[in-house]
């Protein structure tokens, strides 16, 4: 987000989709086995390792910026590497920022209220120091993060600043999410039926007080796209959430499963690629951010097809 | 943890508790607002704020060695301040193991497999760069990291690692808590009646495989000590879990709240308290560091004298 945006996040960001006509979002998890060769050197030196995945995400942005309207850096990525990996992943939201993209950081924070604030300080608050000197207005702050809503409304709150929006966890994409979050609950006035819904139920009442002008929420829901049968029932449950929908491509979802996260105009949604666009080269591959430009544009493509934008 | 030292995580925890007779945590949740007026200078430069913040919280870890066993760090009083905090963190990390206290990171971390591992291994693994030149064998790594397992035992296992460990977050102290993790469920074969005890099921579960010579696992549980009601049943679900206990002091839990949490022999979880401890000073107390230690001996004792370890 541009600093002198104070626009309503979840204004911001359908903006940004119906002008690319693509709710996707490109998904930034970096690994140091991955880059292509011509990335190198393959070294256990943090800060070569790190250098190599600037000149990787760089890369990728610039392949990405104009296939899509978005993108999500993982945290964990990054901060497997401590301050120096934190410092770049600051660096990379500027250099989001500055190619007109749209950033959600990955980053599932969850607290009590006092140590929520501290994050969303850290995350959204100006760091005019740790941005890149001379540089015109880009913003290192993320427009978006991911938070982790299982200890209630308190936790929440912090996140939700003018301009900035949160996506808090409701249903998630991998394998042990059923173990908790597909649990039946003794059935009350809310109408949820499992701890997801339940927790669904939670952000449908913490967003309702941070509306844009198109009836969005600044407070959004991750719902995997590996679980079709849920989202429908999430939807109902959470119309004013814009859902993030990971899990599309490597973790296996199709097209189909993620129809039931949008509303009956195609609108609601974004659905994020990571590994599928950003490693769609083979290693030796020179051309590969023209490979990763292709994935990137085939990817909104097939998502903008599906929810009929195009 | 000393670098030298691979004995298992809940091991060395307990024997640390038991050389102490204090099952006592300071936890150090440092904000700029609070600190004595000795240490200067009140500014909105960053840099300046985390010198403060560094003496001050090495003042805190002078004042408490010999006091309690461990100390925890609020991982967001320092991400706040991004890369510059979190270094400040690792190094605060390291003069604890020096002082030879056992460090939690509070840090809730939570993601899917593969995104845990990338945290883990941010503080699992050496990074011997970030580790002050010519010290002796201070360990910047934290003991134990307290994690959020929303996302199931997937997000759970990566952390687990020889000679550390973690801490799931099963009920928690804050107002907003109860609304999910108080949500009756559907009765199982599991005789788990709630939210937070179905989690406790989860963390037992994964737990079991990672059991130490005194038959507590690496993955404890942060029980808030304000819900006495629900401690009781959730140790005889997880009777292998350390307790991680806040809430005690500045959120209102009192020394017989906590009982639940104990075992019969007075074992089996350790109470933390942070603001009660390191503020417990007057701004203008020059004497600041007497007082916090005076804080912190009379919460190990009371805390020691509840659970008759004293």
């Amino acid at each position: 987000m541009h600093v002198s945006s104070q626009q309503h996040a979840a204004d911001r960001l359908l903006d940004a989709i119906e002008r690319m006509a693509a709710p996707a979002c490109v998904g930034l998890d970096p690994v140091l086995e991955r880059l292509p060769d011509a990335i190198g050197p393959r070294t256990t030196d943090a800060a070569a390792s790190l250098a190599a995945i600037e000149t990787f995400c760089l890369g990728v942005l610039d392949a990405v910026t104009g296939a899509v309207p978005c993108v999500k850096l993982q945290a964990a990525c990054f901060e497997r590497y401590r301050h120096r990996g934190v410092e770049l992943m600051h660096r990379l939201i500027a250099a989001a920022d500055q190619r007109g993209l749209e950033v959600i950081l990955d980053a599932k924070r969850g607290d009590v209220g006092i140590s929520a604030e501290h994050y969303a300080a850290g995350l959204f608050d100006e760091h005019v120091s740790t941005r890149a000197a001379g540089a015109e207005a880009a913003d290192d702050r993320p427009d978006w993060v991911t938070i982790n809503s299982y200890l209630g409304a308190d936790g929440i709150e912090p996140f939700l600043r003018r301009g900035h929006g949160a996506f808090a966890l409701v249903r998630t994409s991998n394998p042990g999410g059923d173990a908790l979050q597909s649990t039946c609950i003794v059935g009350n006035e809310t109408g949820a039926a499992t701890v997801a819904e339940r927790v669904a139920v939670i952000v449908a009442a913490s967003g309702d007080t941070h509306l844009g002008h198109r009836g969005f929420s600044s407070l959004g829901a991750v719902v995997g796209a590996t679980k079709p049968q849920d989202a429908a029932r999430l939807r109902e449950l959470m119309p004013r959430q814009i859902f993030l929908v990971p899990g599309y491509g490597a973790q296996g979802a199709t097209a189909s499963d993620i129809m039931p996260c949008f509303d009956q105009h195609g609108r609601g949604a974004i659905v994020s690629a990571s590994r599928s666009v950003i490693f769609a080269f083979k290693p030796g591959d020179g051309a590969w951010r023209d490979t990763v430009r292709e994935a990137a544009l085939a990817f909104a493509d097939e998502i903008g097809t599906t929810v009929r934008l195009r």
